[in-house]
């Protein structure tokens, strides 16, 4: 399977390891044989090479800061950008792996756009496309007969989505609920242990958890934007960011953390979306729901479903590996389906 | 699909309500149409129709005591027992849900057999063949080129096997650890609520949850054959029963769980299965591992993965609809693969 890699920070990064240490294996257990041909960044250059391009050297490459390191072979290209990438090159599937810009969707949007009609399916570790424009880009793929995965949107590696569509399949989900944002959970477990919401802040941007400009975590954004990717996936069609009920937990306060301790309760942000709407909203939850154990950047999913009542997945939302696993399970699964 | 059933308890009756309930749905959604053409049962009678029976009136049947209540049609056979059944019915799939037996695994093993041989892929509901014999069950499998799936076996419907082998190819699980069996954590909660261990057994066998002869599963047995299952299913190959190391919950009292509430624990019967080897004991386990939040008959596992950390499943272990269900999924799955 050839690979076009939009995006090269952490996430493809964490594919191209993936890719470089698992090979062997991957073909052996799964008959699978990834090959990253093309990789696009937005300032540290771009490659393609029709024949591949090697797992290791890109990761050496962009290690010393810039795909330039990336050994001159005969048959590579240098100069395409990533549009021309999404249309003109040889990868049967275009990963899009770039930050995400949750209002336009763009430059990612018209990738994905150009990906279908060149003959390519997609997989998105970006939030955007599905975010601003979910309902076309499924139209698009459906038109073109194309396919679009995107596990890692939501949680990660842990595979919240393959739960719901195939492992859970003849059941009806209803709803789903719960900590799908990493950084809030890990600032409200440090304030539990007695911090302040600003110091818990700082320590989460410390350790790598919580950006500088921290907003879309800490308002719920991010968390919403889960809930429209997931109501997509789910439902058939979700509604429009602005019309979802966000709140975020800038406004806790070390009190209201410590009252609800006293009550035997925790606090959580809680993102929950079923067919009528989508709410994220601190809310306190007690001790033996599944949720409430739920501690540090760790996420947590509750499906509410017809035939098995609650089921909850708990895992890593984020991180390089877990991103880049997610990545390759969408490729497993366009893998075993035939065609890409 | 056509599908012969052995055993119509609970967990076979839940099958029937759902093919009844949802065969329209299942067939606009997966394009999936199961029909039940043989139903075995050890003394309320035996039917079998080339062409299918009714779901509705077979739950009607054994509603009223004995399927000699299902109505007499043209070309139905109430005379074949399972063995028959299991040989020369037309169906593609055998179901096997009828009552474990851990030690031979039998009869319901040769019945899997039979079934192999006369070109029938097998679901199980029953926890028996594979506990003694699953190695010899799953060659028996490959050389007839047939299937076995058994999702139904570990966790009831809550998909812990699709989770482990499907969603999560591609991650290579090293342990397994969990709560598996949903009586022992229901005494345990009530424990917590300060029921002694006798008040808290007799509760949960007038609720339903524990039988009458309770010692499967207070004495680890039957979380210890689930380790066995999982241990086939995940690493290929799996220790004896009488090789694990067992322990159930019968020697705790009331002060071990109050003095583990006290330090801010609770007990839990866990157990683990790694490539090494597999033990089922009661161990307090501190309340942010999310094992801790599982309360009642509830279940849970945690598999430890070489990409992904910890992923955590919850959701009920037990139950008519969850069991069915699971024996729903592994159908499913068939029919997705083609050829039943």
């Amino acid at each position: 399977m050839k690979i076009a890699l939009i995006g090269f920070g952490a996430v493809g990064q964490g594919l191209a390891e993936i890719l470089r240490d698992k090979g062997a294996e991957l073909e052996a257990y799964h008959g699978f044989r990834g090959e990253i041909v093309a990789v696009a960044t937005r300032s540290r250059g771009t490659l393609y090479h029709p024949d591949g391009l090697d797992a290791a050297l890109l990761l050496d490459a962009i290690g010393q800061g810039h795909l330039a390191h990336y050994p001159d072979v005969y048959g590579l290209t240098r100069d395409w950008d990533a549009a021309t990438i999404a249309r003109r090159c040889n990868a049967g599937v275009l990963v899009e792996a770039s930050p995400s810009n949750l209002s336009s969707g763009q430059p990612a949007l018209d990738y994905c756009y150009t990906a279908f009609e060149s003959g390519k399916d997609v997989v998105l570790a970006n939030k955007g496309p599905l975010v601003a424009a979910g309902e076309s880009l499924r139209a698009r793929a459906r038109q073109t007969g194309r396919r679009l995965l995107f596990e890692a949107t939501v949680m990660a590696g842990t595979p919240s989505l393959r739960l719901a569509l195939d492992a859970l399949a003849g059941c009806k989900i209803t709803a789903a609920r719960g900590i799908l944002n990493g950084t809030t959970n890990y600032i409200l477990t440090q304030m539990e242990s007695g911090q302040s919401y600003e110091d818990a802040l700082a320590q989460a941007q410390a350790a790598g958890y919580a950006e500088a400009d921290p907003s879309a975590d800490v308002e719920g954004w991010d968390a919403a934007a889960k809930l429209i990717i997931l109501a997509g996936a789910l439902f058939g069609s979700a509604p429009a960011l602005r019309d979802l009920d966000v709140q975020g937990i800038t406004a806790l306060t070390a009190a209201d953390i410590q009252a609800a301790r006293a009550a035997g309760e925790r606090w959580k942000l809680i993102a929950q979306i079923t067919p009528e709407g989508g709410v994220v909203r601190p809310t306190r939850v007690p001790l033996n729901d599944p949720l409430a154990a739920v501690s540090g950047a760790t996420n947590a999913i509750t499906y509410t479903t017809d035939l098995l009542g609650e089921v909850t997945l708990v895992g890593a939302g984020a991180g390089r590996l877990s991103t880049g696993f997610a990545l390759l399970s969408d490729l497993l699964a366009l893998h075993r389906q035939g065609g890409a």
